[in-house]
């Protein structure tokens, strides 16, 4: 694992490009069946004659992918701890997609309530082989500054 | 399953209210393996220490059940289908809570380029057994008209 980051880190307009992840038929039907049973995640037939025109993951599983690839390629201190922001789903993600994850820093600002801490917006492009943009999640996350690192509570 | 919903079943104002799900400490942890293995999501004693003070599940398996819930509970016409939205994480979901959602209508509007579909946009409220919102999220999403059912493409 790399070194941790720290708020310092995340200059406005710094890029961190994290791992891809290939998505099988099997993958997108076995977390549809748990979390988002609807017929163009879990049926072939019933998704070719969908919306969808075909197999497609459930935009959750997208987003659960997303995550971690950012887990294993974004080395946060103290972890990738977030309150949400905009979510966007692009385009269908399909059976034999690869999937690759980009984090741009689009803002950087200390915390007021939290001097140890800094909240940092990013842009987190989910995008395919064919470097299309899938999913667009917006968040702020916390980072921990640098300089209190050890200071305690 | 009860009869499919419309566009023009979606009044400003109207509240929906799916199923309940009880959430243990195992389906947390197994959720996080396999997409977000931060400590404060599969280790107890690692996540007694950490900014969550304790077991919490990871803000996707939260969203995915929440999906379910509705795939459940809101039998929209031709699918429960979304382009994305704000996705708020209000408070930690922890072991032993249960899960209970609710959609409200915001606001309802036809779609210039599909007149044969409107555009709905919810507030889903995920709330635990406490009545406090666990997480908010606010999709737009698309909604078949009754008038145009059957009419085909």
């Amino acid at each position: 694992m790399a070194e941790p980051l720290h708020f310092e880190d995340f200059a406005v307009g710094r890029r961190f490009r994290c791992g891809t992840r290939r998505v099988d038929a099997e993958a997108i039907k076995a977390f549809a069946r748990d979390y988002d049973p609807q017929p163009f995640h879990v049926d072939d037939a019933k998704a070719a004659d969908s919306f969808f025109k075909g197999l497609a993951a459930s935009g959750w599983h997208t987003a659960a992918m997303c995550m971690r690839l950012l887990v294993d390629g974004l080395p946060i201190a103290g972890g990738i701890i977030s309150a949400g922001g905009t979510l966007e789903w692009k385009l269908p993600v399909r059976p034999g997609d690869t999937l690759g994850v980009e984090a741009e820093v689009l803002e950087a600002r200390a915390s007021r309530s939290r001097p140890e801490q800094g909240l940092v917006k990013l842009r987190i492009s989910t995008r395919n082989q064919h470097g299309e943009d899938v999913q667009v999640f917006s968040p702020t996350v916390f980072v921990p500054r640098r300089a209190s690192a050890g200071a305690g509570a």
